[in-house]
């Protein structure tokens, strides 16, 4: 899977500015980090009379804006999508994702806790680590709010230093597809297969297909 | 190709509101669409302060929300991206691409024009259609700006009733890796192939398959 982490909290517990800092640090250090906010109760985001919420607003199930430095996208969906069905989205180029606010879901997390907000929100069996403002009695690795250094230490040694695995996911008609660990390596070495055949392509790091039929 | 087509025309012409009319009238009809407008000047979409823009600003590569109604992506990009390298983000599940301000590349082009802004922006052997405000005399269909449903006719017979071929497109590390017909149906077939050996993957419309090397 492509190394992802969640972070959970209260609201108000500081999440988005521990993930600045966080994500300040590790570019620093040269990855290349995509954040996913999750927002249950849904958002606005493009400016109301602009010409992308206009397209939206007409009827759009996407609309794009694209400039030379960067692209914007919205789009419909049909159900609140898992950290994992938006890797599409995401692209191949990325080292690390982080996400606030999937407190379900099978990735890592971290707990932002705020001693005036009372307990924790998840249990300690759930969580990797806490980052708090206050020591706890837990047998988890403790960073403060402000040790952007020391928690990007602790993503570094557990995401991104290890042996990634190979990993196939497929989408068929939007909808995706699980393969267990063999299927995903037959279909990996067979497309890879294939790829070694054509000229110009050197080492495959990662690949996306996309496939319409007639 | 995904069905695409490019509207063009000068600054003030009108095209963002031929497009917001024929979006509501090709969702009546049931299309599903995706609307693309290129900004050579960049944009700013979220707002300052805002979680989403916080985020964007440390220096993510990447930013999602993610609500069940919606996804909004940004992300930085390091060239100006033509409309079939958009085609991931867009997804499987779009008839017709209608794009804004792509005065080059392939796809067809309508050009909305303005009797008051003077002569046309393209000539019009480039183009498939004109939408005016005057009669010109050209070989080209014509349509008022208010004719959401003869343009809609048009594109209709023009695009969406033709048969598609198939086609796969493929990202390399990414780059998008360009392939002959001959490789796109090898690919395809194989993979078609390999699919059907997987219980409950019955018909395949289109796919999305995304590969990462450990």
């Amino acid at each position: 899977m492509l190394p992802t982490v969640s972070f959970v909290g209260k609201s108000n517990s500081g999440k988005t500015s521990v993930l600045e800092r966080l994500i300040g640090e590790l570019k620093r250090r040269g990855y290349r980090i995509a954040a996913v906010k999750h927002d249950a109760h849904g958002f606005e985001l493009d400016q109301r009379g602009k010409d992308s919420w206009r397209l939206a607003q007409a009827g759009s199930d996407v609309v794009i804006l694209s400039s030379p430095q960067r692209l914007a996208l919205i789009k419909q969906v049909e159900h609140d999508l898992a950290p994992t069905e938006l890797y599409p989205f995401i692209g191949e180029d990325i080292d690390l994702v982080l996400t606030e606010g999937y407190k379900k879901g099978a990735t890592s997390k971290i707990e932002v806790h705020r001693k005036d907000l009372g307990g924790l929100l998840c249990s300690p069996q759930e969580l990797v680590a806490i980052v708090t403002d206050e020591p706890l009695d837990l047998p988890l690795p403790q960073y403060a709010p402000d040790d952007a250094e020391g928690l990007a230490d602790f993503l570094e040694k557990k995401l991104l230093s290890s042996e990634q695995q190979e990993e196939t996911i497929l989408w068929v008609n939007g909808t995706s597809v699980p393969l267990n660990p063999f299927v995903q390596n037959f279909f990996g070495k067979v497309i890879l297969g294939m790829l070694s055949t054509l000229k110009g392509v050197a080492e495959v790091k990662n690949l996306q297909l996309w496939l319409r039929k007639g």
